[in-house]
């Protein structure tokens, strides 16, 4: 989403991890903690590693369209939004963590499904929690341009409806926000079931 | 730490996790996701929330000592390292986590705390991969003074040594820088057994 918004072109390489292949030597050469994303740059450096990094490195090296407002406070607003999903919502339900609940807690799938599907809503919750009440809230997360907080908002969006089957009458503010960014080809075509090789949950 | 570091004073106000203060009227009025950190300013706007979002803040806003370096790689090695620890460990070993384990899941005190263990570790695996092979690497996690990447390996750290009873030998760079930060006082003042009410895990 970032990429496409910024205007820049990249090649995409899938790493399917459900069936492990974060795990092969070859992608672990190119990200030791065995994790998507990373991001290639062609200068030859080491490869750029988690997503909110990834995120402000493009915001510095290519400044425009700005994904982060100009002033402090609505900067720190819109990376505390984007951390809420990042770090609170997004880790929770990674290949790693199903794992752990199937294999070491031996929990059958219902109680899995469960797991992911509230960690999910209870991020976009503490999202609305935000959004539903702060004046800085517009068409976007913060204004009326997108910024690093819808983009992780609609991956936790997605998260909820095209694989968790959240019940997400509770985030009326997300899903308004959720279906302007999805207006828009930067959101829509990044959406992951649009991807080479992608299938639901 | 951060705040330490940087030469700025706050009041603190401890909020009893393990007590569910987080949930009261009076906190959630301050973060509505009823999490901590929170920072409140003296200019009468919204607190801050998100710790990496009120390190950044604190960063654009108090410019010296540096917490991050001046290059847009550099930037994002020390931002990456950070999201390890804060969004892939972190939120893992949080009160809300081990209440759904034990509620939901039913899982004994032992395995909730195999799995505390387990996701600290494995975070300071990741970061220790990083550290280990690349020359960025210093005194610190990124060159010779600490970095917003020496703040979160030090909480994670903690952790990892006075909570959750891992074997750490598996990460000795992040073990030895560690106790370089531990040597500075804006370190050392900040471990949480020295706060106001703190107990051990």
């Amino acid at each position: 989403m970032a990429l496409a918004l910024k205007g820049l072109k990249a090649d995409d390489i899938s790493i399917d991890l459900l069936k492990g292949r974060q795990y092969t030597d070859e992608y672990l050469a190119v990200n030791p903690q065995g994790v998507v994303p990373a991001l290639v740059l062609d200068d030859g450096g080491a490869p750029l590693f988690q997503s909110l990094a990834i995120l402000e490195y493009l915001e510095e090296t290519r400044a425009e369209p700005p994904l982060l407002p100009k002033d402090a406070r609505g900067r720190a607003r819109v990376r505390g939004l984007s951390l809420i999903a990042a770090a609170d919502g997004h880790p929770l339900i990674t290949p790693r963590i199903r794992n752990y609940l199937e294999k070491e807690m031996k929990q059958d799938e219902a109680s899995r499904n469960r797991w992911l599907g509230h960690w999910t809503l209870r991020a976009l919750e503490a999202i609305e929690g935000h959004l539903a009440k702060e004046k800085e809230t517009g068409r976007f997360c913060h204004g009326n341009t997108p910024t690093m907080a819808d983009i992780c908002l609609a991956s936790q969006v997605i998260g909820a409806t095209a694989y968790f089957n959240c019940d997400t009458k509770t985030v009326p503010t997300a899903m308004r926000i959720y279906n302007t960014c999805m207006d828009m080809e930067a959101f829509a075509a990044a959406h992951p079931l649009k991807q080479p090789g992608a299938r639901p949950h």
